[in-house]
């Protein structure tokens, strides 16, 4: 029986094995499990080819009943469990035939638009019976990713106040009430009975710290592969990814990457999460952007390794760790449903007994902003520098370094024209030189791959950690100012002393928090820019020496002349 | 008493010291004295400054006349000796306070449109009685000029034909006219008795070669100074000049290059005599330019004093020699009345015994003009890459280098920012990156000085050298092409074997002088390509040596961080 379908939506189709559908346009589909949120068939022009499953509504025929009489059931509506496929654009879908894929997510990581919609809350989890779990909750992506920088950066004071009670701030997506800091000093996130996990802050030579994770390791990325489902149509980059505690490889995707970012942002405020590599839409299995992804991952993956906190995080473990499919599965929904998560994970935190005045926080805590803000700027200006440069290198150097040599050729050329006169040695030795001078605009092309890619790499990780701290340091604003606003309350007697010294020992303990993360960030900040330049400066002068080398062996053939 | 004056033509001032000046106006002179074709008055708006003597005519009023009566005298008019200044746009004008200015030439050389005008007949002559030779014989620049490359070259074959005579071209600017060859050929330049001048061409292992110059010598060019007169006002350059075998030196100005040079034009018919370096009229005294004329001087006389003809010239010799002003100007006036040019210079050549057959000559030169054609258009292509090198080298690379610097700079002043983690010893490192940056930026504005000029001075002289050689191949193509026409009269009986065998025989004379011209560019060629291409290579390789080194050196300091 021919299986049908009705477009949803129109679909553009942009690469050659999809085919474009038009809303209300009548299908027929091949085959109905979708892969990897594709379906395969036939428009009403008699296209063959790949469409979103989520674009369609299959038609399934009821006793008595035609295509006319609303038998079509719309992919997606909730409660409407009679069609096979619950389909939206932003719903998840499975296959059984790829590669390490999970049956209650394929998301896939060559859509820019895709955002990889996580629910924390275990409620609207589908039913996972027949390996095709439904997902029909559609959260808000915004809840879970970090607004761009100096976004959302409204003071909170001026926040409603009612009766005795702390005024909560009106505006829901500043950082502050978003991650779940508000709710926490104000005291709203009970304590739990007991917790698994404990973060200390200690104090070191500079201030609060994160302790060190007691057993510290690196991760190596390797090898993207290439590889292909759906007789080949569909294809993806898996990494092999290895543990230098573990020493056993796992195989990783992308959106495996995407995921656990995911997770990270959900839970770890105050963390400044580095950014994954940017996604990249078309392109995606060029040679140049696979390299480039792939050294940007293992930036990433040095900054998660390094950090005291995220690297003790059981779901980064379990992505490190996790070579079984069925595993794998558990593993992310007990990361899914971790609830020590925003707020509460506020409460993980052990801080040290030392006193610490309020307003010597904030003092250090404005001093750093100052930084961040003047670094975040001259981060972005080297990027530019450099950006600029890789052009020229890969542009004019080359080209002015091949107009040379091509013009020696043709000095060369125009002597070998007379031949009592032709002098063949020096021609030979002028032709040579040309030879060079290409040769050398072609180092120049090459030379950013030995050194201003890295830079760049490592400034763009800077980019995104830069870009985390108006947010974190919000959260300390935001809780400071609840201080001062409890304190005179309580002063006006509006309030009881209990009630504002808890608010103001939970303040200590996001002051803390912002203080240890501070503090790593220059650590790894001193660090990585140390290794930037001393890498940078010595692939130049690899390169000046090789091309200075270049030159005294072509300087040597006028020897003899 | 005043001194009037009236002006003949508009000249509009180019320099803070000059004063405009419209036809017919009305001029008050200081001093009738002109210096360096200048005097100094002032015109009827009240200006004060400067005008050319040659613009204006001094009135003189006469007894019972007045302004309007006719007394002016125009200036240069022939055979009007009553002004006491004979001026026109082109004649020349004398000073007695200048250093080392002679009575009977003053010319500027900082006038790019001024064209010395020499006149190498010695009617016309003025009557040097007073110290004031006028010069009233005014020739027509082109006779001396070499034209543009590529101009007027006309095959003179279309040529009209009287009778038994061979026919003259009816082109009288074609070079084979214009430099008496044709005369030379058909026999029309009288043996004279007694030539003292002789320049031997022998058989050498390529061809035809100059015999070389007995007593070889160099020549350096040193130490540009500025020298002042008129109060200051007007200023120029004064090199010292010392060839090797005198061991004395003389000091010159440009326009004594520019006479030599216009000496050089006058008489060696079949002789490729370097360009001098170019005028340029602003900016003369600009330190880049002196020193770019500078180098260029030096292998102008390179070029002199390395040919075996050239360098054997009396007025050669009288240019390098003379220190003495009396002396000076009695040999140049010997230079100019010199018989032996043009025509008469093909008078003075020593040919080998050898046949060689006119045909294989014709081939010999064909070879040599597409060499020479290929190797204009390759030195071309290299100037114009070369000179775009140093576009670059003192803007683009400059600019990213420094950019770049600017960058590292910013990043050590964020890092210094946040006190307790300033990490001073890597701030430092950073900023001194900056530092380096910004001076290997200088380095590249600085290299052009040290290779691409060198190269671009070469290429200049070549191209120059380069350009006289369609027109002297044009002689040879005139001469072959008489001999042609006159065996075919012979052969009709409408010429007498003599005489056909003359224009023969001179042809020969033709052709052995191009083939040494020839045989001598092809060896200077070698040389100083082989040089050029060496010292480049060399400054090259000396430049990315030192930048590698300042980058080893900052290198160094993130030893110990």
């Amino acid at each position: 029986m021919t299986l049908r379908a009705r477009a949803l939506y129109t679909f553009q189709s942009e690469n050659k094995e999809e085919i474009s559908i038009q809303e209300n346009e009548e299908l027929v589909i091949f085959d109905e499990t979708s892969v990897d949120g594709w379906l395969q068939g036939e428009n009403s022009r008699g296209q063959r080819g790949l469409f979103p499953a989520s674009y369609v509504e299959i038609v399934r025929p009821r006793s008595g009943s035609n295509l006319t009489d609303g038998s079509l059931s719309p992919a997606g509506s909730p409660g409407n469990d009679s069609s096979y496929f619950h389909s939206s654009p932003n719903a998840t879908y499975s296959t059984q035939q790829s590669y390490y894929d999970d049956d209650d997510d394929d998301w896939d990581d060559w859509d820019d638009a895709s955002t990889v919609v996580e629910d924390g809350d275990p409620r609207g989890r589908g039913n996972g019976a027949n390996g095709h779990s439904h997902q029909s909750s559609y959260s808000n992506p915004n809840v879970y990713y970090r607004p761009k920088p100096h976004m959302d950066r409204q003071d909170s004071i001026s926040s409603s106040r009612k009766g005795s009670m702390v005024g909560r701030n009106l505006n829901r997506f500043s950082s502050f009430v978003r991650s779940g800091v508000e709710a926490f000093v104000l005291g709203d996130v009970p304590m739990m009975a007991k917790i698994a996990e404990s973060y200390t802050i200690e104090m070191g030579p500079k201030g609060p710290q994160w302790k060190e994770n007691p057993q510290p390791f690196t991760c190596s990325i390797e090898d993207p592969t290439k590889q292909t489902k759906f007789k080949g149509i569909k294809t993806y980059i898996s990494y092999r990814v290895t543990p230098s505690h573990i020493g056993r490889p796992v195989y990783r995707r992308y959106k495996h990457f995407d995921w656990l970012y995911n997770r990270l942002l959900h839970k770890f405020t105050v963390i400044s999460v580095p950014h994954l590599p940017e996604k990249q839409a078309t392109g995606r299995f060029e040679e140049d952007f696979i390299e480039k992804r792939k050294r940007r991952l293992i930036l990433w993956m040095e900054h998660m390794t390094s950090h005291p906190v995220l690297s003790q995080y059981e779901g980064f473990e379990h992505f490190l760790m996790c070579g079984d499919d069925k595993q794998w599965k558990l593993g992310k929904r007990r990361a899914e449903k971790d609830e020590m998560v925003g707020a509460h994970f506020m409460l993980t935190f052990q801080i040290p007994k030392e006193h610490q005045d309020l307003q010597d926080v904030e003092e250090r805590v404005d001093t750093f902003k100052a930084f961040a803000k003047k670094m975040d700027d001259s981060v972005l200006q080297l990027t530019h520098v450099t950006s600029e440069l890789v052009r020229k290198h890969l542009g004019g150097f080359r080209k002015e370094f091949q107009r040379l040599g091509n013009a020696f050729q043709s000095i060369s050329q125009a002597f070998m024209l007379d031949p009592p006169y032709s002098s063949d040695a020096l021609s030979n030795a002028i032709s040579h030189t040309g030879r060079t001078y290409e040769n050398i605009g072609e180092m120049f092309a090459e030379q950013p791959k030995y050194d201003l890619f890295h830079m760049l790499d490592m400034l763009s990780l800077y980019q995104g950690l830069l870009s985390n701290f108006p947010d974190i340091i919000h959260l300390q604003k935001g809780a400071f100012a609840k201080v001062k606003e409890s304190q005179r309350m309580s002063d006006e007697g509006k309030m009881d002393q209990d009630e504002s010294d808890g608010i103001r020992k939970r303040c200590r303990t996001v002051g803390f928090a912002l203080q240890a993360e501070m503090n790593h960030f220059h650590r790894r900040r001193e660090v990585d820019f140390k290794e930037m330049m001393q890498a940078y400066l010595r692939q130049q002068i690899a390169f000046y020496q090789r091309v200075g080398q270049q030159l005294e062996r072509t300087l040597h053939m006028y020897d003899n002349l």
